[in-house]
């Protein structure tokens, strides 16, 4: 497993994003549901990496592939709420990168949850992994 | 970050479900989303409850909270598909219990997924951390 | 099958909010799931019920329950997209009442989709109809 | 809007399929959420196309596209429940089939749920409706 820095301020993050929750975003706790705020996790990346990177899902060549996800889920989000989702670049390797990622709440410093996403780089033909693309390389360094 | 055994084969788990996959639980890139992955996590660890330790989510006054899952995809998982879902209880402590989790495919031995999930025992008034009771430590001895 | 009037403009809603799309919105056609128009016509029955008229879901005694939902689905919906999901209050019955709801995104007049959402109100222990609580008449009457 | 028989029986449906119940299905007010109703309708639809007219839906030039979807809520749906929804071919026309569509859960006779579900077969280069395929009316013929 991986050891990634964690992201404990609005402050640590390099590209933040606004979520907002939806009613059935609650389970019947009345919270969200722990497996959304994966949503919101990919909410971020997604983002990020087609706003900032330019990402073509349909018609790229190469394309990131999640391998790994971690939540550390620290306060309960309800409904309604507006979550910012926040990352920071971790790790980068040959073909994989790893994001730190955190979820505020308006109003509170300390994130709700915090957690870490990784992407390999793969052939989408042969699904192996390949070297990080160089603009997604420029684009890990500037964010990192 | 927790060091809990994975499960590498079937027989590794103590307790194991069935979950369809559903038409909409695949994204756009044609695989069942790494979201939906933890709902397949979440869908064994509430069954496991539920059936074997009797939990009732809305009359109990003390109640389990994920604190933390993490999950590794190692092959897609794609519709249709029967996924099967399984569990074994790793670590337990005073008021937390982590499960290691598994996900596997028809006619494939190694699974798709590994990862784990984390409960703390609350109080539901309080939300403040209190000792598995003891129904509960006990099917968690029965299936570790 | 009820006959409730279309809203074909954002002027014919008397009440209109933003919903982001998010990445797993979309299946593998590369559209938002016809099934998420629905979490987006509840987004707004939702939030104008609790913004508008106060509704408590947890602590009140009588509460809305959906009888019926309709679609007609005239345009896709994509990632990223932020969608307008607008109503207009139709018919007011004893204990039901029938919102016209429609779906716009930015730039185009037409919608993407229009339907229909009806609510009766119940009595929560029994679930049998009750007469829609005074409040959410008045509501109700303002928003029609 | 259309006319389309109502399923009242499991003896009206031509094609019946089983999908169990999610725990993230249900809403914080302890039942299935209306919205996913919408998901259980997609599956019979769906496998049905798949498994009894072998529908590729990533290769077929012409693909049938949802463009009107109803349901009647009559009971509550929870988890754990195993649903089981049926549909029978209503109206086929030149380019479109409506599907009534019911769902039922063990042990009741009358259906939890009823509606119906409405495709238009287009080009996907050029989204314009077109002729139903042969092997699909032969298939809706069979099935009504």
């Amino acid at each position: 497993m991986l050891e990634i820095p964690e992201l404990n301020y609005r402050d640590d993050c390099s590209y933040i994003i606004e979520v907002p929750t939806r009613w059935n975003d609650n389970d019947m706790l009345g919270h969200v549901n722990n497996v959304i705020y994966y949503s919101y996790f990919e909410a971020v990346v997604v983002r990020f990496l087609m706003e900032e990177g330019g990402l073509d899902w349909l018609n790229e060549k190469i394309v990131p592939l999640a391998v790994e996800t971690l939540c550390k889920f620290r306060r309960s989000l309800v409904y309604p709420d507006l979550v910012q989702a926040g990352l920071r670049v971790g790790q980068i390797g040959s073909s994989s990168v790893a994001y730190s990622i955190a979820l505020f709440t308006k109003g509170i410093d300390s994130p709700a949850a915090t957690g870490h996403f990784v992407h390999v780089y793969v052939d989408r033909a042969t699904d192996s992994p390949v070297p990080i693309p160089k603009k997604f390389r420029n684009l890990y360094e500037r964010f990192s």
